[in-house]
């Protein structure tokens, strides 16, 4: 007998006819001989209700409340879910985080899940019970609700899967799994069987939709197995673990896009020690994630400085420089939104080389303009004109063998 | 500083705008320079919902798993009206039925209080905080959600006052107090201004709505004295409290009426020891609360039983009654719907005779015919038609000297 730990996010368990479809999901797993641990997130909407209904009363609402009130969408699904799965004839309970045993740290709204103790579900499931847990959600230490932020319900499942040593950990979403490419760019994209959590880490920065970095470390730190897998059908997915020797076989493991970029163009700045400290200092300041930079020295000691920073976030940063400039002595911000990047991932970069030169010849043959680069151990990303850039995808889905026949 | 509890039920927090009046009237308490604890219940509506959408899963759903669903409810008011006292710079926290210490037998959807662990709660107040509390809700001895069923929110502001040492204890309503009569029907009814456990048992059992028995009951158990007043204004409204010797001046203290009531006629019946119990052992199966009794034994050994139950469960009580007339021997059975049950109350009639006399005599005078007579040493109450019980309360609230000058 397996033990797996099932979680369904928000759009599978929607409505009642979802939840339903769901139950049968797991009593289709039970039946085949498994035990199963099923984490369910909020209905899809519920949570942004509870926050507008929150928003009415306070702008500035208490963290702390927050998570009181937003932990009830999840606590609706599992006895739902709990109920949907008795009239199959399974035995289920439905835990909240806090009876799940999730111990957070202190943090609302974005907690870190610091241990679990995992002695009551185990109880459960050696009573031959499956366990209905609440994702996003557990406990601090002095027994406050704790919510973990977006993806906060993977994050549950591959917390509790560790905590339970489960053989496996699915996370069933809307599609299939990690591809290739995105199929809807790239028509002859594949679905990948194996990855490893570093590649997953890099397509998951690299805007790939599919899961939030935080839980794909989570993994990682606690070597967790999970597959990625569609909720609509029996297909298997993609199973994310460990690098293991034949994935360095395969030098890019994957083409990822990501639109929601724009680049800021800091010039005429003085090329003096602590310029672009400052400069980032004001981004840290303002809560802007910045993804690539690029420092440029001309020879008159002025310098510029370019970067990306999500697209939503472009006229905040504007604002956050002006003072900036001020104190630096003068300089110009100027902000380009048609802009994308393209990234190409694999571990078997690390042992390959030629990768980024084969990339670069492949766009310039296609005649699309590289504007910026930066390469890691197994990534090597690039800013190119957002109108171009589904055509940038094909041609190195092409160039790098990943077309399936 | 006097420590009040404050209880505000499903109508006083059924949307954001009432859940900040809600937050005011808390406010103005602190204002007032006192300690503050409130008792919320579910956004009216909340919790049907919630049933119509297990409904929709199963007909005869889990009650561990209605416990889970439905504790939902009270936890978003707690949130909410949380966050609607740091508007008003009232620091607030709000604990779940659990958080507070609430510790309930094992009976899932109708649990009952064991024991209060308020340390919790007293630590947040002497920290200074205003504590928001979900009504309705606690916890078992294996860490599972347990809820109270009807009038749980009452019984929670009660348990909680009486565990916290509350100097006060007011139960917010949509009425201003306990009355004499129905104001409805009664226009010379006068609101009641202190009322003996006793009595107020008494009423909740003779058709009042304001509040339902058990809560009354636990509070005369821990001798909790309580204030039921409206959340409409400011006006006293009626102290609940142990009987004192003043009190027993007024002999009777007011008058009710229940129109919910139906009248079974078990007739032609052998009168052999063993037949009534019978009758009400099929009743008690049923899950029916039979009121009033009367049996007549006729010369020739045959008998006939009377007795009330709720209207709704008539249909019920005739079908469980088919098998026991058979195993007697034959018997008819007959329904009266047309019936209502007038119930005048005062522990001044302990010490006080001729109130049944006087009540007897004054409905005669009105031509209005009573039908069946029970007593307790505090409460005489009398079934009669029910187009003549409204007049039936007017007679009687006069001539007991109740109508306001």
């Amino acid at each position: 007998m397996s033990r797996i730990v099932q979680k369904f996010g928000g759009t599978s368990v929607g409505d009642v006819a979802r939840i339903k479809k769901v139950a049968e999901r797991i009593k289709h797993t039970i039946d085949q001989g498994n035990q199963v641990v099923a984490v369910v997130s909020a209905r899809a909407g519920v949570t942004n209700e509870l926050i507008a209904r929150a928003r009415e009363i306070s702008n500035d609402p208490s963290e702390r409340e927050m998570d009181m009130l937003m932990s009830v969408g999840e606590q609706e699904t599992i006895a739902l879910t709990a109920l949907a799965l008795h009239e199959l004839d399974v035995d289920a309970v439905s835990f909240t985080g806090a009876q799940a045993g999730i111990r957070t740290d202190g943090i609302h709204t974005k907690a870190k899940i610091q241990t679990i103790n995992a002695d009551a579900v185990e109880a459960q499931l050696n009573a031959g019970k499956t366990v209905v847990i609440a994702g996003f959600q557990g406990i601090n230490q002095h027994g406050h609700i704790t919510t973990f932020g977006r993806g906060g319900s993977d994050l549950s499942a591959i917390a509790i899967a560790g905590a339970l040593n489960a053989d496996r950990c699915e996370i069933f979403t809307d599609v299939d799994g990690v591809y290739t490419a995105d199929p809807r760019v790239v028509s002859s994209a594949q679905k990948i069987s194996e990855i490893s959590y570093d590649e997953m880490l890099e397509f998951a920065a690299s805007g790939s939709k599919v899961m939030q970095s935080r839980s794909v470390e989570f993994a990682h730190k606690n070597n967790v197995v999970f597959e990625v897998r569609s909720s609509f059908n029996f297909n298997r997915g993609t199973i994310v673990k460990e690098e293991v020797p034949h994935m360095e076989k395969v030098v890019v493991r994957g083409v990822a896009v990501d639109k929601d970029q724009a680049k800021v163009i800091v010039s005429n700045i003085m090329d003096k020690p602590g310029s672009a400290a400052k400069v980032f200092q004001a981004m840290a300041d303002a809560h802007i994630v910045v993804d690539m930079i690029v420092q440029n020295v001309g020879r008159n000691g002025i310098a510029n400085l370019t970067f990306t920073v999500p697209q939503g976030d472009t006229l905040k940063a504007q604002k956050a420089l002006e003072p900036v400039l001020d104190d630096l002595g003068g300089g110009h911000v100027a902000v380009h939104e048609n802009i994308a990047k393209l990234s190409v991932v694999g571990v078997g970069m690390k042992t390959h080389s030629g990768v980024a030169a084969n990339l670069f010849t492949a766009l310039a043959q296609a005649d699309i303009n590289i504007d910026l680069i930066t390469t890691s151990e197994i990534k090597i990303s690039v800013v190119v004109d957002l109108d171009r850039v589904d055509e940038a995808a094909r041609v190195s889905h092409t160039v790098f063998g990943l077309d399936a026949e």
